[in-house]
């Protein structure tokens, strides 16, 4: 370690993060309430609460679809939603660039307030740190949650199962795309907003919709990595293989194109409104008809089934019903898409 | 608002401070749970709760008696204790600049561990970003935390009462003045170290050693802007005067040499280690034992008093007996401070 620095790649979500997460962080921190999960499954006073914290530091902080305001409330929310936990209270703490316009920062809260109360939470405390010019990048924020836990639902990375849907809850690739496109560096000119959204809303119908808890297993949000990613993770964690159908995989045209222009994969590009989804095949119907009366819900699908091996891999077979590894996530991804 | 920009004194914990808080943020965050202390109290499934963030971006991240990583840990785990709330789970965000050194951030991480460990809490979720090189300076941290309300304890920054005593635990201005050292800007040198710890474990003794728990009014942790902005805080929520006995305020010779020297009023430098406290004068005496018989509080002291009149001031009375106004926080204080 004593030479290594870190390198954007750290901060990708990929591979070099889980590195450093496990080989340091991991290390000094560990604890049984620390996992890979997307938020701690805690005990208070005998209430079981989740909790999860999240920074944010898009560049640009402003883009089709959204703001970092709004991001930083939809994304600890989402961590909530996929541990099964209702989304209470919420703090935020910013760090912001001496010179940042004070009506930026404004439309920036503004849209916080907004998005949260859009999913019944409270921010209850917050922080303002302000850092010389050229010692931060706009405007950074931090977010974390706490929720009540639902009494039926559990669910984990580790508990997909071999026999399992996967239903993804709409098109993927847009907040990576939509990031892309605000950045302006490769002259490309497509009309992509991002997903970016909260997804209690929708989760908490699906919950209520459900005639069984525990056949929902696994939920994660398809953030920084992307859905690829996130399959990665959860085979590993589940010890199982994911089979996905390549033709099933809902993507917008205009980010099929951008994507094929710049031969990027739209499995790796960031989600910020997308929950990836496992249950028993025998509530796949309920789960994905719930979904379907949703806003957020209704472009949700099955995209794959859970087997039992090769464990730990992502497949893709083809309409012809070829097979082929989809190639492990490498951290090669946009710095600062969220 | 519409041409104003971000100065470095919106962070420096001063007016500048509460202007934009209040205007800003108080605007579009309200709701009755958002408070001006150190922590918001909640109600989750029956269990009453604190939760508090706080973003470091102190620099040097490594300063004498302390580094950013033990900071924020005592940072958060100290304004859970003022409102009279054992620390029980912390989670903490890192931005992070390309380049930073991996040796560099493990001793960061084994620090927040360490002192996580010394107040029993553990920390359960986090979160890493890079930035690119100039777009962040070094490292970033935000801690949350949330901790149990004792039940028989009610602190606020709005309790106190005419005739209270103002206790401070110990002297003041040492991390301001360890950092002020740290930089090297002024050619001084003088032996300072920062005051920085968590300060769970002596409330808690002082906690369980009170006679009746609502005797103790306000506890807050003089951070950013020191003592005096803390006083000016708590003597305009609470309405009330303080009037401080001059000569009774503890400080080292070190800062008293330093701080004479640069113009500048201990009162308004940082302490990371230190809390201001009001009670009852019946309680005084079993808090200072109490105080007195824990590391962090053996230099504890009563500095003051709590009048009816002038509302919302801090005077300083001199030996002499003569009167004076104790300058208001002007939030020209040093930047990046914590």
């Amino acid at each position: 370690m004593d030479q290594e620095r870190i390198t954007l790649a750290h901060g990708a979500g990929g591979q070099k993060t889980a590195e450093l997460i496990e080989r340091l962080f991991a290390r000094h921190f560990q604890n049984p309430d620390l996992t890979a999960d997307d938020a701690a499954v805690l005990s208070l006073g005998g209430t079981k609460i989740a909790m999860t914290t999240d920074g944010f530091i898009v560049s640009p902080w402003r883009f089709p679809g959204g703001n970092i305001g709004e991001l930083s409330i939809c994304g600890t929310v989402n961590d909530l939603t996929c541990m099964g936990a209702r989304p209470r209270y919420l703090t935020c703490a910013f760090q912001i660039e001496e010179g940042f316009p004070l009506r930026d920062l404004d439309a920036i809260a503004a849209s916080m307030a907004e998005t949260a109360r859009a999913c019944g939470v409270t921010i209850v405390a917050g922080d303002t740190k302000v850092a010389g010019r050229g010692q931060v990048d706009g405007c950074f924020i931090t977010t974390t949650g706490i929720g009540e836990l639902l009494p039926n639902i559990r669910t984990g990375g580790a508990l997909a199962r071999p026999g399992d849907d996967v239903l993804v809850t709409g098109d993927i690739g847009r907040h990576g795309s939509a990031i892309l496109l605000a950045r302006d560096s490769y002259g490309i000119e497509a009309e992509v907003t991002s997903d970016c959204a909260p997804l209690w809303p929708m989760m908490e119908h699906v919950f209520a919709a459900l005639p069984q808890g525990d056949a929902l297993h696994t939920l994660r949000d398809a953030t920084r990595g992307g859905v690829g990613t996130v399959l990665y993770e959860i085979a590993r964690e589940s010890g199982v293989g994911i089979e996905l159908r390549a033709e099933a995989i809902p993507c917008a045209p205009a980010v099929q194109g951008l994507t094929g222009l710049l031969g990027l994969n739209p499995l790796y590009l960031a989600c910020e409104g997308r929950l990836v989804l496992f249950c028993a095949p025998a509530v796949t119907d309920a789960v994905l008809a719930a979904l379907h009366e949703t806003r957020e819900g209704a472009g949700a699908t099955r995209i794959g089934t859970v087997s039992a091996a090769p464990a730990g891999r992502v497949s893709l077979i083809t309409e012809l019903g070829t097979r082929t590894l989809l190639p492990p996530p490498t951290g090669e991804l946009l710095p600062r898409i969220c």
